[in-house]
């Protein structure tokens, strides 16, 4: 794969956690003033869209013939049939994103993200945590008043997927929102001043600063 | 080296850049309010005491004899004999103060740098660029009434110093202050959600959220 300019950020954190809301937040907040454009990554589907949802924006809405095709044009980092519907990200439209210079928020699981970290080696992980369990129980439980068997497979299920929290190049741990957004946003603005990425932002300046020298490999 | 909960920034640039305004303002800013302290490191010197300045802020102020011992017992990164004094970066007191929690600061050139992140290399380096020649010899021009002579050689060593901003994990552009500052602070407090450093802060929360789990190793 070439040098991309934007980044992309693989988040997964346990389902009460506040990842989407931290998602949202962070792209409601850079919404156009930010010079560096980012989006969430947008998933292909088999499914119809439902009132209000946009093509390219909730969904790439295709057909089974169409995703069929691209399945074996090998386009997705991963795919399922979920109820009879497929359900894909696409690898190609994440990659040419990122060459646009935008950055990308991938929503997804640990299983997931080891899949894309592999195929994308330069993606930075990012892991939500809970702030305790007393709070995931809670945060799980608001969501209906479910039995207390649904409860514990809930904690379990969140709890297998926190174990992977170490595979991750960053542990956010959501107790205060505004302090975990502000950190996420730490993590987003320093991936942008890595050297790698600045060589290709700032070429020209590179160039001026140090001629020839400006391309050189140092050991 | 066992691990450690603070974290080693060390920050070059050549003259003219503004780094040492940069560290000065991101440590006035987190002075106090900030549950994560930080300092400059100090040099251990054999030179006297200037009016104001004190032992333990502004250099660790040693005998000579004091220094040689130090030097025999391995305890420095780098030092150099300047002037008939002695100046020393203490690899002990640096390590010391990041057991405490306390990320470091080092204001060194690119010699130094390579040392130190040979010694630690989970030391972070960040190097600091101006944002064109123009203002870089504007601001080298302004120290004094110097001599277009003077100015070429200050040029030079710059560009020098600059050649190596590619050893470095992050490159600052300090076009616009305010703005290099925030790329500045968020390198700092990304690099503190790190994993292997919030497995040090948050043992208490993985053993609540994981039990046993907390301390696997992934893959």
């Amino acid at each position: 794969m070439s040098a991309q300019l934007g980044n992309l950020f693989i988040l997964a954190a346990p389902s009460g956690a506040g990842k989407s809301s931290l998602i949202k937040a962070l792209l409601e907040k850079h919404d156009t003033a930010d010079a560096y454009p980012m989006q969430v990554s947008v998933s292909h589907t088999t499914r119809l869209p439902r009132p209000g949802e946009v093509d390219g924006v909730h969904y790439h809405f295709v057909s089974r013939q169409q995703f069929e095709e691209l399945i074996e044009l090998g386009v997705f980092f991963e795919w399922a049939e979920v109820f009879g519907n497929y359900y894909g990200t696409s690898r190609v439209t994440i990659e040419q994103t990122l060459h646009q210079g935008t950055d990308v928020f991938l929503d997804i699981d640990w299983q997931g993200a080891r899949q894309v970290k592999k195929l994308l080696p330069d993606a930075c992980g990012i892991f939500i945590l809970p702030p305790s369990t007393a709070v995931l129980k809670e945060r799980l439980n608001k969501r209906g008043q479910d039995s207390d068997e649904v409860i514990a497979a809930r904690m379990q299920e969140a709890v297998s997927e926190m174990s992977h929290y170490n595979e991750f190049d960053y542990v956010l741990v959501n107790d205060d929102f505004a302090t975990a957004l502000g950190d996420l946003e730490s993590v987003v603005r320093a991936h942008r001043q890595r050297t790698s990425k600045q060589k290709m932002r700032h070429t020209d300046l590179l160039q001026d600063l140090l001629g020839d020298q400006s391309t050189d490999e140092c050991e």
